[in-house]
């Protein structure tokens, strides 16, 4: 995404109408949101938050890149706040007859699809749809390339905050393949924003990123430096195909004993680190298995913010909706 | 579908009961189905249509053959009046394990799914499958090999109407792929119904239909003769695979040049011509991309009429089924 | 499933919690299900039966095994009951990308899905979830492996009773591929506890099953000492892959002759017999068409217990939920 892009997302009243990236997001709104989702958590086995803000209104989910979670996740927020989803895998049909993505936008928009959630391997996808729907429509990046994935983000920035609300203080490690990785991108971005203490990124140096993606981030490649006095620790998946097949990455017990996060290395963290991982895991190779269902894993409890951060956006895209 | 087949559209009442076809179904019945759907049509941006006349009931989208915006529609039609729909994608199970179609059906009638919209390429399944349904059940033919889409034909009668009410005067022209075409067959059927002033069918000989299956309708292979002082042109998708493949049928630029609608032939149409596509689009081999954007474009307003016409469809049947 | 998993599906007051298995339902539990799904049955056409007892509860259709019916059962009962109902075909999704099972459980616990339905090919695949799930998480088997699926049972069982409720005097023969039927397991178990008259597993000597797992049951090759007198005859779907392929299997015309239900043999059973069959059928193999369409049959009347039932279960766990 341009920076000229950011500003995409507002309409001329400042209001988020789409959401792209967390670029652009100043830390009141990025606060407002988290404030939003804590108010649609419930404890486990109690009904989860319910409301009517998007009743009559119809979300698609539009997955050109296979994904459960986050379009489970995408579904029940919608769904939870009354409206009518419409989940579509591209790629299994109008794509196979050449359809064209703006066609898609476009057929979908005919029929009242006022909010597209969509998730793409193609860099700036999203904001190129943002760019050419109708103005009453809004898009959510439900994650984009290697660009961004902002509700990602937002849940991370809420896990977080959960733990330790003083950014200012906390020193959070993300650790494995920074390069490829949407998510530290988005993580990144939120957390600059609320201005962290310190944020180190780990990874081997083949998968190392480009620093000026990452501003006052500080690069790691030593796992230990990275991980001593953390606060937060989030794993990144790897793509399994990646290991021991490009050029300066490891094989998979190398990969695990340098890069992945267990129980010899966490302890240079602080003893009350969080760990952190978007999912799906790889257990035992980005991170041990044991740690992940461990006391101090919070990677189901992120799971439970995706959902309330999902509705907090979608529930503020309603509102300015129905305002209009 | 044969001529008797359009009897058996009709409840005893006289009441329309399956969809099967537009053939059988008077100028009467068309008009009513239409203004119909016109009262579903709300602003873009306003919230959908909806009324509770399927509460209760169950919708299953049979689909045989892949498609996303048809299923879409019907799905989006069913839900906002109310019914809870459940979408088959028959091939990837049933028909997996050799289950055959009456067997499907007969296991989704005895779940209460009282009304199936059906798309398969075979010739003749929706009116098998309305000619052994129980008496309660209702049959939507939502595409039907190269003979009939009558949903589509009404919403394409719809689209042709906001245009010019007065059917009489007009001149129409479909373009393309005739002799494949069920979008080309059922608006045919629902223009000669109507009293077409004048109906042109324009493709290459190779593609030219069966006259008989025609009636009434002028075929014509120069696209100039075709278009001139036309109201209405209807581009028709043509199947990539047919492209300079079948005999007679030219490679993509000459097939562009001589049977795409494009900025040099549509001059020959009315100045106020309207230009329709049943989508997906092929964008610069059946039709330019910049006029199927362009302001005599109402190929959106299609789609948009689509899910109304299928609202009205599905709540006629749904009044029916309330009144037994 | 191990005998000590069957109370693994009652929570500490006993109610019933998971349904993995029949084996640990009594007869008093088993009535009770039945008899409140017959409370869900409504006649052809009517509306079916509705309530709220799911009302805010999310259910997963967790299917790593493709199934077209037994899904949509699953998903218009837990519709029925107000719940929100998310379709997961996981094959295509996270286990491409190497996420465990539990992963996925967790993940799915972590946005409130507190009903998972899994069908699994893997043997103990749902005691394996159970096991694992928070305290407030149930876990429906819908068929793991050919072990169990206990919804089928209690359809099969209350199809039975609907024939004749007098389970001691009743004579059931289940015919054909018992050894890999968790059709035929569920169904034996449940009526044994019902203290069915006779069960009698007719089968080539090949497909006979392991006579410990079906205690109480006559193991029989002939099929008309099978049928003979026979109240019930349950004919198995047969993998078309088995047939002629397995050593001791014959070939398709063989099979039917001897292993089929076809109207030679049925007449050796009682004049008043009813015919089931677990569908999908395959018809001219394991049984004849006419015979699968005419009065005896009560095929399609299984279908529709199967929702009752389902309803039935989830209603039980809904009540046992919302009183926490």
């Amino acid at each position: 995404m341009e920076q000229d892009d950011t500003k995409l997302q507002f309409d001329p009243h400042g209001n988020l109408r789409h959401l792209l990236s967390l670029r652009g997001l100043d830390a009141k709104l990025l606060t407002e949101l988290l404030d939003d989702a804590e108010r649609y958590l419930t404890t486990p086995g109690a009904l989860p938050a319910r409301n009517q803000s998007l009743a009559g209104r119809t979300i698609g989910n539009l997955f050109f890149e296979p994904s459960t979670r986050t379009r489970a996740s995408f579904d029940l927020a919608g769904r939870r706040l009354g409206a009518d989803v419409l989940n579509l895998d591209v790629n299994t049909s109008s794509r196979k007859k050449g359809e064209s993505i703006l066609d898609t936008i476009y057929t979908l928009e005919a029929m009242h699809v006022d909010v597209m959630v969509v998730r793409d391997a193609g860099d700036g996808v999203p904001a190129y749809i943002a760019r050419n729907v109708k103005d009453h429509v809004s898009v959510l990046n439900a994650g984009e390339s290697d660009v961004s994935h902002p509700t990602q983000g937002l849940l991370d920035l809420l896990t977080i905050r959960q733990h330790n609300p003083d950014f200012k203080n906390l020193v959070v490690a993300i650790v494995g393949d920074i390069q490829h990785s949407r998510v530290a991108r988005s993580a990144s971005e939120a957390l600059q924003t609320m201005g962290v203490g310190e944020l180190r990124l780990v990874s081997p140096p083949a998968l190392a990123p480009d620093p000026e993606r990452f501003p006052g981030a500080r690069i790691v490649d030593n796992i230990v430096d990275g991980l001593r006095d953390a606060d937060v620790v989030m794993a990144l998946r790897i793509q399994r195909e990646r290991i021991g097949n490009l050029d300066g990455v490891p094989g998979i017990d190398e990969y695990f004993a340098k890069y992945g996060i267990h129980h010899e290395n966490i302890k240079h963290a602080k003893a009350d680190v969080i760990i952190m991982h978007p999912g799906p895991m790889n257990r035992g190779i980005e991170i041990e298995g044991t740690l992940a269902d461990g006391p101090r894993s919070v990677i189901t409890k992120q799971v439970t913010n995706g959902v309330a951060v999902r509705m907090a956006v979608l529930n503020r895209i309603g509102k300015m909706m129905g305002a209009r």
